[in-house]
């Protein structure tokens, strides 16, 4: 029997969200897990980062049968940032960040806090999935079918050998193992918001306002991350973090008008 | 004489910063500018969206000339889809996020509310401009360059005619106009940092941390944004926000493993 592989875990909901409770459960079957995660909600945050303020690193019981977990008072970012750069003494095998409470699709990894930690596990050297349940959000979701999941496909992520730079983000559907259709490699999809603020007074007659986007039920491609929920599978998207656009470092006509002759003079004009 | 083009300003170091106030300063000697800025310093903020308290926005004088000032509760990102989304009755020509105190460089950007900024104006179909000034964090570090040099680049990035999804990300050296070298359009560096925590015990013996990264100076090709600071000149590099690994999706022995044969039992096993 062979050494059990080390996984780091973390999320955006917090140490004792569900979701990442039930992904301790099940990897710690197979794995030795540690848990750095934010010691509360810390959802939309982004790649955020702590620089002003210093961070406590609380080791605390935990129910699923995990080697260790701290609570952290950061980001989902300086969660997996500082287990791996000042608390633990060895390098984990693989980050997995989730199980988040909801859908982490198309526009969404942008903003997503759960992808961010994934990304900075990458940053660091290490494989990376971040993994979301599309209805996670609902009061009796059920986790386990995506956790169960993730314990088996750890090991392939691990011997696909994902390039530098870059992670997989999983979304697992509403249904039972039983009920899911595949599992497909996907592009992320648009998913575009309607970004609506409510404008309100508050009782001092003082105006706010409350993001209450919604999303827009457009169209989306086959082979989009979006569409690929729809249709009742695993979805599986590549994501890097090197955010140059080579297309237009490739197109001369572009590049051209950007670079104008190359001296600032003729900009001033 | 045609109409004026409408600019919209933001940035992470707060509404009142000089980074800001000199940029605007120097835009509206051409264009009506509008900002819209977080009422403190806001930096390392990602991409992060606040969901889960109300928005204030607060219209101030200002000390540039510009058409109107905003002060938002919110962060850098939010700075701008509020405007977009819920203040302002059209739709400005350009989003201009900076002048940042300090470079946005290589890996910098995933964390940069300033960039992030730029980021949200491209997500609501608006052509945008992140902009650094590399010294901008010292003492006596002179904006009015980047500043001038920004008002003189607008026209030409509208004419380029980014791709959507995309965003120019400029960094300048912090020399004179006329040392300025060149302009080139570049891809972003390593730029990766030590991420250093340093652990201290406070006034009531609790232990605490606080990240002390430093920069790795490592050697960076040619075309790179930090290889161009290096060598005076301004780095402008095309940055897109959809970021899925297409090269990974294209790989069919990598995406074999990732997709097993397409179901969950398999892996299961």
């Amino acid at each position: 029997m062979g050494e059990r592989l080390k996984v780091l875990i973390s999320n955006d909901d917090g140490i004792y969200a569900e979701g990442i409770q039930t992904l301790a459960e099940w990897l710690s079957k197979k794995y030795d897990v540690y848990v750095f995660a934010p010691d509360r909600e810390r959802s939309a945050m982004g790649h955020a980062l702590t620089l002003h303020k210093p961070l406590r690193v609380d080791e605390i019981e935990y129910d699923a049968p995990v080697v260790a977990a701290y609570s952290v008072t950061g980001t989902p970012s300086d969660c997996v940032k500082i287990a791996l750069n000042a608390i633990l003494d060895f390098t984990p095998d693989i980050v997995v960040s989730g199980i988040n409470h909801g859908p982490n699709l198309g526009i969404d990894v942008l903003y997503s806090g759960t992808v961010s930690a994934a990304l900075e596990g990458a940053i660091n050297g290490v494989p990376s999935i971040a993994v979301s349940l599309v209805n996670g959000f609902e009061k009796h979701a059920d986790f386990n079918p995506t956790a169960e999941f993730i314990c088996g496909y750890i090991p392939r992520v691990l011997e696909a050998g994902l390039p530098p730079k870059t992670i997989v983000n999983v979304n697992t559907p509403a249904v039972t193992l039983k009920e899911i259709a595949a599992i497909k490699v996907t592009e992320l999809g648009h998913r575009m918001y309607t970004d609506t603020y409510e404008r309100r007074v508050d009782p001092r007659g003082q105006v706010y306002y409350w993001l209450a986007g919604e999303i827009m039920d457009e169209h989306e491609a086959d082979g989009t991350d979006v569409q690929t929920i729809r249709d009742n599978m695993v979805s599986v998207t590549p994501i890097q973090f090197d955010m140059t656009n080579t297309q237009v470092l490739n197109d001369e006509t572009c590049r051209a008008k950007l670079n104008v002759d190359g001296s600032v003079h003729a900009i001033l004009g």
